[in-house]
């Protein structure tokens, strides 16, 4: 019987690998059982974000052999008082009662320069979704709380170098483009949406169309898709619970509030680890007052809204170590967005 | 008997005095009774941030005559969710019982630039605020809860000029130690700290030495100090209501939450005005995480703690028209800073 | 019978018009005879640069009524070594031989947001560029050397009070789409493209179509278009000269320092203005070297082309009060830009 | 005899070591003779720029074991149009007639925190030159043109470590402290101060003191120093030369040009590398002309410069892929740097 073990471990610097080191010396963590590692990086979280490959690289080195089949998924910016870390997922064998927290991972294959942004980028990550979910033997897609999706961008170099026309020539954008198609591509893969409306969807721009469970991030190195999946199930065993909330603004702590209740955080569980996602309202305005992170030309508008929704966050959980990311088109409502927790039984 | 009226105006843009006109046309607010505007602009908040004396070149215009001796204090930076706005202060003639907020103001001589960071500043704000107190009939320092100064910083022209040397050569370090010494002339003036302690002070590197009331900004367009001063007085009347708290760090909700509990806010009051200041904590951590604030090139740490700490007070209070100013040297411990809320019963 | 004034006058901030205010106080300017000022200020020359409308601002206060009429096309950002500072061009009655520089302005209609970036701008900027020539006695295209645009973007406000579509949602690529539209405008009043040509471009991203002799600035302080035209004219006298070059990338200065010899600089002439373009090339190439400039994040592409292409010139003429102004769509050849210079007999 | 053979390889991004692998699969790079690499990453070249500790990790790993005692220094930062990309040394064994380009390399020991930005630092830098000529074979400082040290910055965390008071506790202020000490070294061990003067030096603000041929930049990375000679020397063969100039402004040309011709380009040799500083003057001014790069809170100087000078130096030589490395402390006059220029014989 399959138990989730997780390890929230600080990171000194991108390529920090010490504290994971320091586990695996202590015996706490076994790298034969590691199946994911999802983590915060320091850099910009946008297109010239090397952070995340610099750790990718980096725990790869020090995993050695034990690396392989693991699935990384580095999300760039820690502003404002956000905590760099990582998350380590490992499957052991256990006996006891269920239901626990079950994981699911999968890769997809490499997207075309030309695909990102289309059709084809959903259907391959509801392709993926659907096996991973499997995978987990998760029963139903109600059991879902969260996928974690990194999904690629475009360079100027891909650009250039691509065989088709790409949907847009912004490499910026892009990555936004490469966020909403693979959070739909969660949506079509959970039942949140049907095949029809995941064609029709003019991708980026059509903010009523979204995941509550799906958590997407872009990154410059891979092609392809990293996924990982978490739900409650009752082929699993262990002391790990997961919830998850949708926010429907960028100061809703109402939402993530009741799911702390009903995890019993504080009460009989206490709080783990928190993904988030966060971005700017399309409309210029938060509960009818403007804000200027869709004007701002210096900062970009995920790097506004990751400190910001950190803050929001971290007033409420009291701790600064949470997995903010960025960029959540078609995840949750514009201007919110899709929040996960794992507890732990006290 | 005096009646301060407020007024909290959303603004487009810096030069926007639309609302502030439409409130004059409507008979709601009385130019000739305003004494002091304090605003957030939608600039970077650092050196080169023309908003701050763009929107005070604005009102001034749109007030015309009614402008003079009206105290501007504009500070810099929405960053995250933050939204710009302006709050009028009125002091009207009423009758009423006490006690209610009471209002003083102050306007300091200009400084000479190489003045900026010593003694010199910490005195002369200090004798200032001491004027403002008593102009504002508050008894006692103890009856002081918020005391916002504007400060001038140095830009290479002025070191250029300076006809001595100047405390910092970098610009942006120079609103640092302008803030600072400013804070401890508001501590100097409400008793927080002695003369001696003020003299030997290291401003801007001497983090026990702070102010639970102050609140300073740095700008371009002065060379001296406006200073507003808000505290409880039994000679004023009305319905408004002030209190403070000093956070202890950047996510320390507990402390304003009891401070709005104090008002009654949601039961006999609600919320009308939030003054918030906010920095990223020099020993790098909070709460025993590490943050990146300070390593950042690319974003000055006033801009991550603004938008941080906007999320954090955001999140608590449900509204982003907050007025977080970033850059907190000796106001309220290391990391953290004075809050100051104003309440009206309902 | 006409002849033209300028000066190249320094700013030691947005708002200084003290150079200005004392050229006036001095006789050598006559304020009444001004037609258009044209300069560079130090915000970031994108979205949320106020720099421009704070210039503007300061300018019209200080002329009063004489501004009435003054063409006023401030372009934002002085990155690298680039001076702030404003040209002013007066029109005085004189007699003598010619040819000389001669000048026309226009302003056009406001545009609806919805317009921004389509056939209906370049339309509306191509009617009135061809007025301005006529207004300045230019007997034909061929005598056209700079057509200076200054267009309206797009903001989150804008767009969300817009009545049909607009043409992007991202206030940043509004930019680049109205600079586009702007100099489609020019090269078809100057015969530079036809009309089926500029009704077939597809704006933005059509870089084989341009116009040798447009330069277009966005600004959020207006809705129309400020247009100023420059050329060499038999009805106009005076020492001054205008000519222009057309980089063909980046690092061109062979062309630049062709048309400085065309105009006897350092021999008959010295040069006074230069007015040049700048953009990241969108194969992300530079004679064949990969720049970095398009999947930069955190800095605009236009920030860097003005800092390098700035270096270009500074480094050709020995001076860095140069206007070099971000985003050449349509202006110039792909990565490379129009540049014109103006030169006085000695 | 040794002979110098260098390649110049372009990078994709600061983890591509496919260039430099292509080379020696096809025979044209011996590992094993290489003895440093010199490089630009894309990063922003300031504290948090991880991009240079990415590309040693990847180049340590592509050279396996012939990473050993190689001299690996990045600078980050290729704003403007400059481009990514390394330059290897080898030495390899030859006859033929000198003089000759001569290469030395040389690693100090690591500083603690509080040494640097002090004479400790001076004294530990320059010794380390000194031994580092006497390899190259080079018979006097006179025959030096180029020293390249990679030094340590301090960041947060190593602050809070260090066991006695730091020179700074602004991160990015550590930067230029350490490129001025070591400059202060490198300008010791040439004669060009003597040991009084390095003493008494005040490191960082006293632009009368420098040298004319090192090139420091400081990364996260080390906390020792990575030390790089060039030079001419009779002893070492090959087609090969190397000079040097010192630009006096960051608009000097002329001085450059001088070198050009000194060393033959276009008509006995062509140029194969181009190492340059860059940085924005003390003064504000550039030929009396003001800059805004000290003001801007939103771009490093270090930034600004480094596309300026790039800008300068790219017009005048043609080409983007030059060694342009920010913050000019200590090294060449105020607002100017030394630049370092290698020839090949045609």
């Amino acid at each position: 019987m399959p138990r989730a073990r997780i390890h929230r471990i600080p990171t000194s610097s991108p390529d920090d690998t010490s504290g994971l080191r320091a586990l695996i010396n202590a015996g706490d963590l076994d790298p034969s059982k590691l199946i994911a590692i999802i983590g915060k990086t320091e850099g910009n979280g946008c297109v010239n974000d090397f952070t995340r490959a610099f750790a990718v690289s980096a725990l790869t080195q020090a995993l050695g052999e034990d690396s392989t089949g693991v699935s990384m998924v580095m999300s760039g910016g820690t502003e404002g008082g956000l905590s760099p870390h990582i998350v380590t997922f490992e499957v052991l064998a256990d006996t006891g009662p269920g239901p626990a927290m079950a994981i699911g991972t999968g890769l997809s294959r490499d997207l075309e320069a030309h695909e990102l942004g289309t059709f084809a980028q959903i259907d391959c990550v509801a392709e993926t979704v659907t096996a991973a979910v499997k995978s987990a033997d998760l029963t139903g897609a109600a059991d879902v709380h969260f996928v974690q999706v990194k999904c690629p961008l475009l360079t100027a170099d891909r650009i250039a170098a691509s065989r088709a026309p790409v949907a847009t020539p912004d490499t910026l954008k892009s990555m936004g483009l490469s966020r909403g198609a693979s959070a739909l591509g969660v949506a079509l893969a959970l039942g949140e949406i049907d095949l029809a409306t995941a064609k029709a969807a003019k991708i980026g721009s059509d903010p009523d169309i979204w995941s509550g469970r799906a958590s997407t991030s872009a990154g410059i190195e891979l092609m392809g898709h990293e996924i990982v999946v978490l739900g409650m199930s009752d082929s699993w065993t262990g002391p790990l619970r997961v919830d998850h909330a949708v926010m429907t603004d960028a100061i809703d702590i109402a939402s993530v509030a009741q799911a702390l209740a009903r995890l019993g955080v504080g009460e009989t569980t206490r709080l783990r680890v928190v993904f988030a996602k966060a971005e700017a309202s399309s409309s210029g305005l938060i509960r009818g007052q403007r804000h200027t992170m869709l004007d701002d030309s210096d900062i970009a508008s995920t790097r506004h809204a990751r400190a910001f929704v950190g803050g929001v966050l971290a007033g409420l959980t009291g701790s600064s170590d949470l997995y903010v990311s960025g960029g959540a088109e078609h995840q949750g409502p514009d201007g919110g967005g899709p929040t996960a927790l794992i507890a732990e039984q006290i």
